[in-house]
């Protein structure tokens, strides 16, 4: 397994019994990713023995409650237990000064840096085999969807060509796989000529919450798990207008356009008791569309 | 039943997997009473079907986050849910600051009125049936302990002695009832003359984070429900003096000598993966004692 995303939380606006409020979490090599940090986060990332990596990245949609009052717990508990290495915080400005405002008041400073970036449409963050970006998107106030993509060799290295062509194993291989020329016995071997099968590269993308817009399709493109605002049924779509959400089939619709791979409806309203008809009213335009709950889990293989 | 106490989180300083942060639900008349709101209190309160009542009092003991962090997400709920009546909410004068600082950052101000009362040593609050007393406790920051008191008759009408008397049914039982003298053909009726058995008071406390001293003793005084902070073992002791808590051994010493009903165990540090030891050493000083679970009710008969 390469990795795993996590639902913690899947309601909007209000918890329900079974639903907590946004987050999800990414676990990518030895590095968490939070994407949002709903109340209670903290307790489903335990539920989820999800642990707490020494890289850990929170990236915050926008600053209405539900998205983000679990973060100072959080923070809290980390520091109780006694953490040392930084965490890194993305988002609106806003995060920035709820936290300066808000710690302070009911704790102890962090017993960790707390490094924090304002993020804008583009590149928010570069690690060493991923890239996440943002994209402004069209809710009630400034909101970010995010993006993660792994970055890396796009292509397996094919050993049988590689020994037809008497390339020996070690250092040389190394230079091929980073894309170098190199030459034995006086022949050019070019990277193309030991490329073996595509190798798909992750990409993960939630677009926190928003109306559908067309920007928003180029920005999921090609998505492997596309997490999309799922608000609303289609029948109260004038409520998700005037709220800054999606329908469950506006959803559909930008995943088809985008042709992502799959698409999970999120951010559910806590009106619908048996939210059964969302998944199905998606699905007949997107037949690849999932309905999670709280701790489902997808293992990135 | 005239009420009960619901138990809503039980943990202190971290959640566990089975223990909330502090909060407890006072369900009194059509009155609702919530003594500190750690994060996901709003959640607990849903799945112990509590119900958000028409009069709804917030008691928060101090500034620690583990006690307050539930209130925003609480508050916000409550305006999702169109909520008009208003909340009274009681605690050390910082919890204005925080409320006034974090709920214009994170949403919509609430759609009912928030009337804040700071709270000191005294009667912090009266009903017509009951009062509520507040007594500043030793802990590393202002902290407060709350106690209900049931107000009223102190005694059953004794329908039998007023028939003996020839009290006719009515008005004038009323006002025996209230305590008044009356004068039936001549002769001088006295409240006591009609008194029956001793009618219980419910009485609750709630200490909050505290070490024991002498006023609390007082303070407890003959509490039906006692509700103590309970973090440490005896064995831990030094680490219950550092932070300002109990240990479970305290707690029971308190409650022994302010001769209460019952003892509640309470805010059980997350370090105790069976906290069984801390009832049995408590048990040896105070037989009542009882080492509650999240969820867990007192119905007040």
């Amino acid at each position: 397994m390469r990795g795993r995303v996590v639902f913690l939380g899947t309601s909007g606006g209000v918890p329900t019994l079974t639903r907590n409020l946004p987050a999800i979490a990414l676990r990518w090599g030895g590095s968490l990713f939070l994407f949002d940090c709903g109340e209670n986060t903290q307790k489903q990332l335990m539920r989820a023995k999800v642990g707490f990596k020494k890289s850990f990245y929170i990236f915050i949609t926008h600053m209405h409650g539900d998205h983000l009052l679990g973060l100072p717990g959080l923070l809290m508990t980390l520091t109780l237990q006694g953490r040392r290495d930084p965490i890194y915080i993305f988002g609106p400005k806003m995060v920035k000064t709820f936290l300066e405002e808000i710690l302070p008041l009911v704790g102890s400073p962090p017993s960790f840096p707390v490094f924090f970036r304002e993020v804008s449409s583009g590149e928010v963050f570069r690690g060493s085999n991923f890239i996440v970006s943002a994209l402004r998107t069209k809710h009630t106030i400034e909101s970010y969807a995010y993006r993660f993509d792994e970055v890396g060799r796009e292509f397996y290295f094919d050993d049988k060509k590689a020994e037809a062509l008497g390339i020996p194993q070690g250092e040389i291989r190394e230079r091929l796989l980073k894309g170098e020329h190199i030459t034995i016995n006086g022949k050019v071997i070019t990277p193309e000529m030991v490329r073996g099968s595509k190798r798909r590269l992750f990409s993960f993308t939630y677009t926190g919450d928003t109306r559908p817009f067309p920007e928003l399709i180029d920005f999921v493109k090609n998505t492997e798990v596309l997490v999309h605002d799922s608000t609303f049924l289609s029948s109260d779509i004038e409520e998700a207008e005037e709220s800054g959400h999606s329908t469950a089939v506006e959803a559909a619709n930008t995943a088809k356009a985008a042709s992502v791979s799959s698409l999970y409806l999120f951010h559910i309203s806590a009106r619908y008791k048996d939210p059964k008809p969302l998944l199905n009213e998606a699905r007949k335009i997107f037949s690849k569309t999932f309905l999670p709950k709280d701790l489902d889990m997808i293992e990135i293989r």
